[in-house]
């Protein structure tokens, strides 16, 4: 497995075709953990910093022991020294409960391998998208942290599960929406919608996971004149919208072409001016993303 | 470890000390799979055909290779003789979607420890219990099956949280509540009421995982001149019961004694009773339950 990497808390590379963690993980057993997966190119992780913030966020979320920051950068610089490869990499930081029943020792590693060609290919061709009640009332997140909204916990199955059903009815992708419309993100993504020279995203207090790269692209567009804003969106307003992006690592910036099944405004001329923005960003940084104080 | 055990699909026992699953696993790094977790006592796995068939309807909502029943079997015969202890065994069977990206042959295997002390001592006392939201309309669920109601995936972080949760406010345990008031499940355990002569329980289509616990009591109440309804219950129900009741393999048939915070009517003679009608089930049916057909 010469496209996959594995590299420890301590530094040091494993072999990531050999098993690395027990049956008993709670991790494994009950999605009790949290994680982050990171965007490396040309050997530089991107939005480092601000993964490894969230990392921590959701590490207190599910009371996990704190991540340390800098053991996590020792880690990501073993993996992508490891990788050694042209292409992109998608560098997941997992942190784990540890062995059942309390957890002992959180369980840490880096897992690395390529973007998905499929991946890829949607960031030039766009996506289908299709919309898919969660359920649960926005205004309860806040009252209820053990619905763990807004944190990356290894719980994924029903991200996993949102996506396959959206494939299973011939589009690529979803947004998750609130029972009052509210459209709340993707399944491994952010919702950015572009309006009038305003770029907006769902305010993180409705239960979504704040984006790094939703973050990253606010910040270079705002320096090219955009305005930004976090507002409450509904569906009403990506079909009025002059752009509709689903934004993450493996995502950069990927317009919706439809929604549920029906055309939107076509926003290739957009998407390339905000992925242009978004890149220019790690054009000159590669270096000085590894000189970043750890925090 | 002498008190764990660990045997694999083919019927071997493997150390539960080393690591067995690979840091790409998706059932790790997604909660992307599925799990059930079996009472074993006087080496007699308790109700491993209703086990086993939860097991593939979760592994059918998750798109996951079928399990296969057989199989299985022989993976837990081979941790029961493995385990070889008087206590009893809580064995945990984990059917994973296998390696990233897309999950290659499926991650299997059983992992067993006994009982925690906790568990058992709560049994005995009772618990206090909390009402948590979950957020969702049960009317909901089944018209959205991304949202995984009523499956045992990996994906339990929010399980987890809802008993720390609990825990942090005093009590010891949790039940769900939908928006309108409906109870819904324990985070680990389906929630019985009696009234009258009549044991109910929340209806599956509500979005709630069928018991097995309680599909045994049930049918072992329901021999004993009990009636046994499944009815949508409020937390008015609750405080009017003659008794309030938590199961599951691990829970058996542990006593509610109060309600956020206010004690319910004493049931402990209600809970004798239950628990022997259900103990009464495997009293001679050890060698029986070996001798099922496969299915």
């Amino acid at each position: 497995m010469t496209d996959r990497v594995l590299a420890l808390l301590d530094g040091t590379l494993a072999d990531p075709a050999a098993p690395l963690v027990r049956a008993g993980d709670l991790g494994l057993m009950r999605g009790d953990g949290v994680f982050e997966t990171v965007l490396v190119e040309d050997a530089a992780p991107r939005e480092l910093t601000a993964h490894l913030a969230r990392l921590v966020r959701s590490a207190g979320a599910l009371g996990l022991p704190a991540p340390h920051p800098a053991a996590w950068r020792r880690c990501v610089a073993a993996a992508v020294a490891g990788w050694g490869r042209p292409d992109e990499l998608s560098l997941t930081l997992v942190h784990a409960r540890g062995t059942a029943p309390d957890g002992s020792a959180p369980t840490s590693f880096a897992f690395g391998m390529p973007v998905s060609p499929k991946r890829r290919r949607l960031r030039g061709t766009g996506v289908a998208v299709l919309s898919l009640a969660r359920g649960v009332d926005p205004d309860l997140v806040g009252r209820a942290p053990w619905l763990l909204h807004g944190v990356k916990s290894l719980s994924y199955a029903v991200n996993m599960a949102a996506t396959r059903y959206a494939e299973s009815q011939g589009a690529d992708d979803a947004v998750f929406t609130a029972p009052d419309g509210t459209v709340l993100e993707g399944p491994t993504s952010t919702v950015v919608v572009a309006h009038d020279g305003v770029l907006s995203t769902t305010p993180p207090d409705l239960g979504v996971l704040p984006g790094t790269t939703q973050a990253a692209l606010f910040e270079a567009a705002e320096a090219a004149g955009w305005r930004v804003a976090a507002r409450r969106l509904a569906l009403a307003d990506l079909w009025s919208a002059d752009g509709v992006f689903l934004t993450s690592a493996g995502h950069k910036v990927t317009r919706v072409r439809s929604l549920d099944g029906t055309p939107l405004r076509d926003s290739s001329a957009l998407a390339a001016e905000l992925s242009g923005l978004l890149e220019a960003r790690y054009a000159n940084r590669a270096v000085h993303s590894w000189n970043e104080a750890t925090t």
